[in-house]
């Protein structure tokens, strides 16, 4: 991947000697970090191992001792129902013994261990509401729900068509009769999920995308010159502006 | 698609009907858009015909008289050697003869015709520079050329894998004797492109990227909170600021 020293080609093992020789420097730890949307615990494990034999080869050849080990983040998050994600106990209990058994069979004092949760906090907690604009029928093809919002306010579909899930939101507990396909309002295809049963929309209904409390205002933009909408946090049915929405004289500030 | 009315089902036709019907609405015209990055004519011939034989069966049924046809846009443009672009003459040639033929064989008024070559006037004129960071080298992978740039800036590789070609800016005429993945800053995998030949890179290097002049300051997002930079245009070699450079201040404005 494009991101940081290879163990396998020695790079690691390199960025570690130049790091060690300068005498301004302390070399805290290490940090590694395995991928996204993990529903295993194995890989964490195994990055674990492969982390602490690094760290005694390193202890072994130069007498560097860590105090820090980052494992990362990659805590799988359920955007949709077959997602199963790793509950944190079970990690905490099987990626500590993996490391505790490590740093005993190489004799290595335990580093403090750091994670990286950080969708996992809060991706659930988001939810972004769009009022559904038209529905447009192809019989045989597709029907097509055409939403104020799409891939300016969440590109995540059309990156990676990330599954999400979806209710209309004063029906939310009614069945899910109709496969629809989510458009949104930018100059293209601009989708945010396809073939996805929610229920039956029509004009004016509040459509609700679940699970986009990470990686969705961060990664917003101002396509087809759309301001970002406003994030609202509730608390106990107390709702509270958290981000302002953007005006079109913000949008317009930086052209001269 | 989720655009406009579908021809073959009617809802094209009832949807004029509609406006019709209004009293207080006057039809100009239709409108329709095949595409883009389209390197044949052919394809705009054949929507020209199809527009103006359901402009003649509205006309034939509901006197209906159209003064305008907006045959949109789509015009390939050269992002790539291997892109051929549509010369304009050859369009305005071949499109006009046809749309002069059938409106003769169909006894129709020409109609004013509209086109939309937004991309293909301003795409080439753009240039995103990027200074290069750093060269990792995975032997017998791939190298990557990391810059200070990617996704947020110009995210249309990771959409669509979208073809861009680059050169080291100072050494544009030499050879490309390396194949590269150009690799930007945010946190994933966020590549400008892969398997491009470029100049020998090295830190410190200025990497341009070509044709980014539509599609790209447009569609740029703040994300890892990086500000968007700046937009200069250049004139018999006099440059003047036409976008500001992005402040931190402009980013966490809207943040309670």
């Amino acid at each position: 991947s494009k991101f940081g020293f290879t163990l396998d080609t020695g790079a690691a093992e390199s960025a570690v000697q130049a790091a060690l020789s300068c005498a301004h420097l302390h070399l805290l730890g290490l940090h590694c970090h395995i991928g996204s949307q993990i529903f295993e615990l194995k890989p964490f494990e195994l990055a674990a191992e492969v982390m602490l034999e690094f760290m005694a080869k390193l202890h072994e050849k130069y007498g560097a001792e860590f105090e820090e080990l980052d494992l990362g983040g990659g805590f799988g998050i359920k955007y949709v129902q077959r997602h199963d994600p790793i509950a944190y106990d079970e990690y905490m209990h099987r990626v500590s013994h993996t490391i505790k058994d490590c740093c005993a069979r190489l004799n290595l004092r335990l580093p403090r261990i750091l994670i990286e949760p950080g969708r996992s906090i809060v991706a659930s907690a988001g939810i972004t509401l769009y009022t559904v604009g038209s529905v447009k029928e192809i019989p045989g093809v597709r029907t097509y729900v055409a939403v104020d919002g799409g891939m300016a306010d969440n590109p995540r579909y059309s990156l990676y068509q990330a599954d999400y899930d979806a209710v209309i939101a004063d029906r939310a507990a009614q069945p899910r009769e109709k496969i629809v396909t989510i458009a949104g309002r930018c100059c293209e295809t601009d989708l945010l999920q396809e073939g996805i049963a929610i229920q039956e929309a029509k004009a004016g209904d509040t459509l609700a995308i679940l699970a986009t409390g990470a990686y969705n205002y961060s990664m917003a933009s101002n396509y087809n010159r759309l301001p970002r909408p406003a994030v609202v946090m509730v608390k106990d049915a107390v709702p509270r502006v958290i981000v302002k929405r953007e005006s079109m004289e913000q949008l317009l500030a930086n052209d001269l």
